[in-house]
């Protein structure tokens, strides 16, 4: 598969003064822009964000609309923290299809503005319902994760204390990035605990936020200086409940969506040169490193031990800062990965540049990793 | 276009002891059951829901992959009361462009079990932020349109009645129907004020259930008994705000999405021998059967006096009960309309039959109209 990115647009993530409109608005006509064209070009919209809930506004299609002052067909898609991921892939496979040419795909979240209390509630609300009943938070469900990895393959808190550091030092060359605040080893360490073993510095933080992107078919991005292309994309789901999970160290959708988007393009992960995969704990990016298949099951810390994740190293992971520092508005998360990507494989993305970045990925999951979507892109060559 | 139901299931419609999970189980069982077929023979699943506020719950792929214990791609999409004909479009299009052959959608929403203060809130976010900080409400939007038709076209209190009457007889031969009540225009006419003109049965009511079908590509569908195809789908999005609309009296929308339905299937709505609209308030219905085309601008209360839309009429509508009195469980209700066409163009309706019905159309709205979805659905001839 060949599908053009062609434009991104990406707000500022933080705590915004801008409401969930203003976010899609802003992200959008940012993405229009820098694609070099307007609205009445594209067939098809769709919007990925997680919950209503967090300022009470479903039908964000209708929105979008009013603030975009169009009628078009707009679709809102959901998946808890992988909607971002969702919304990509059907929109590239409607252009796929043949039935559209180009998509505009937006990414929101508008979170600071809701009470800590209910945003601790609506978060649970990705989570199976038994799991809830039995008073599991995602911090748990994930430190039980991280405990399992510790026993099996003597893992340990120090390893995920250098994902969290890592991604803190890149997010202060990202100026779109809601922390700017570099961290050390021992910071992370003497944080207070969260859900055992995981502490406040390995947790992603609440975030405001939107992100876009354009994208179109082969024959209009050929034209295109600069285009990125999605050149393979895998989707999987599986229970929702970690109690299902044969192994708790390992993310069988994170595997099939992998699998499905490597064999799209033929490449394996050898050819990946820089990745963007959601570390919404420091021990899903630990987990995803293995199951991408940057190294053999249970060896993620000696590749961390080697400093091979950092910019500069064998594959740099969350250049941006990942969720952990650049920020986690859910439903933008998955877009947002997408052009950190496409920025590193234009060179565009100043101090924090990955040498000669050929091929990239993104891996965006919702809950406890039962969601999975896992998307590769590259330059290639122009026609 | 031609994409096959093939299988359908539809749980009962009202106050139900049945949680989120199990009514799109049920629905899914019963749908794959009535096709014939198993999950494993399923490409692509899409969810429809409206609001995740209701049970607090999001993340429903995950949620039916656990219950139906699978791992597939499952996507959930909403656009406010529309949510069932955008899942049902996004299905219909995968399959169209040959990347699936096969997709189960199913629709679902668990109302009954909210604080009714929690569900007026939980309703106004389908609205735009701007009419609801200024106190507006869906019955009270849904009044002003009313007025405006009232004042525009001399349609009356007793016509709206009319459409209620017509609906709660239907649905006493709907044994699935949320109530089987008769009621008399008197008693409409005669119940409280909700929103002048709009009284308390001009108003759908809070339901529970669960709706899904099975769809396949025509080659499949060629060798299926009873199969009933989709031949013509539109879909138009414009802004949430009613201030924006120039005329109160029309949904152009609707308008929009039946042109599009109607142009991809060559057929005019001369052809529909019977429809399922979206009467979440009785003038919507009224709406409706002028933008779809059933009647003149203006003329849908005389087509209400010569009785026309009553079962035996020129187009009988919404001999379901609609969802006025077959009930309204949001995100199951687009695929509900879908259900009952297919039963009448299948022969099965029972003692609401409608006959000879060859063509039947589905009109799925959200918001206050602006969204919506028209799909018109035919029996055809077998290969």
């Amino acid at each position: 598969m060949k599908i053009g990115i062609v434009g991104v647009g990406h707000t500022k993530f933080g705590n915004l003064t801008e409401d969930i409109g203003e976010l899609m608005f802003k992200a959008c006509t940012e993405a229009l822009k820098d694609a070099n064209t307007t609205i009445d070009k594209i067939d098809v919209i769709y919007i990925a964000n997680f919950s209503s809930s967090f300022v009470n506004q479903c039908h964000l299609p209708a929105l979008l609309a009013a603030r975009l002052g169009i009628n078009k067909e707009i679709i809102r898609v959901e998946s808890a923290c992988a909607s971002g991921g969702i919304a990509l892939k059907e929109a590239a496979f409607a252009i796929l299809s043949g039935i559209r040419k180009t998509a505009l795909v937006v990414g929101v979240e508008k979170m600071s503005s809701t009470p800590i209390e209910k945003t601790t509630y609506i978060l649970a609300s990705a989570a199976g319902p038994i799991e809830i009943q039995h008073g599991a938070t995602f911090p748990s469900l994930y430190g039980l994760i991280a405990r399992a990895h510790f026993n099996k393959y003597q893992t340990s808190e120090r390893h995920l204390a250098e994902i969290s550091v890592k991604n803190h030092l890149n997010a202060t060359l990202n100026p779109l990035a809601h922390f700017h605040k570099e961290i050390s080893v021992e910071d992370v360490l003497d944080s207070r605990a969260i859900a055992s073993p995981l502490k406040l510095l390995d947790c992603s933080p609440i975030s405001d936020g939107g992100a876009a992107v354009v994208l179109c078919n082969e024959e209009i991005a050929s034209h295109v200086e600069d285009v990125v292309y999605i050149i393979g994309i895998g989707h999987d789901v599986e229970s929702i409940y970690l109690m299902d999970r044969k192994d708790l160290t390992v993310m069988p959708a994170v595997i099939n969506a992998a699998q499905k988007a490597y064999q799209m393009c033929n490449l394996t992960p050898e050819n990946i040169d820089v990745a963007e995969v959601h570390d919404c704990f420091t021990i899903a990016e630990l987990i995803e490193m293995e199951d991408l298949g940057f190294c053999d099951k249970g060896k993620a810390g000696e590749m961390i031990n080697l400093g091979e994740t950092k910019i500069g190293g064998r594959i740099p992971i969350n250049t941006s800062g990942g969720l952990k520092a650049k920020g986690h508005p859910i439903g933008a998360t998955g877009i947002s990965q997408v052009i950190e990507i496409v920025k590193q494989l234009q060179g565009k993305a100043g101090k924090r540049q990955v040498k000669d970045a050929k091929v990239g990925l993104c891996c965006n999951i919702g809950g406890s990793g039962s969601t999975a979507v896992v998307s590769i892109l590259s330059k290639l060559h122009k026609k």
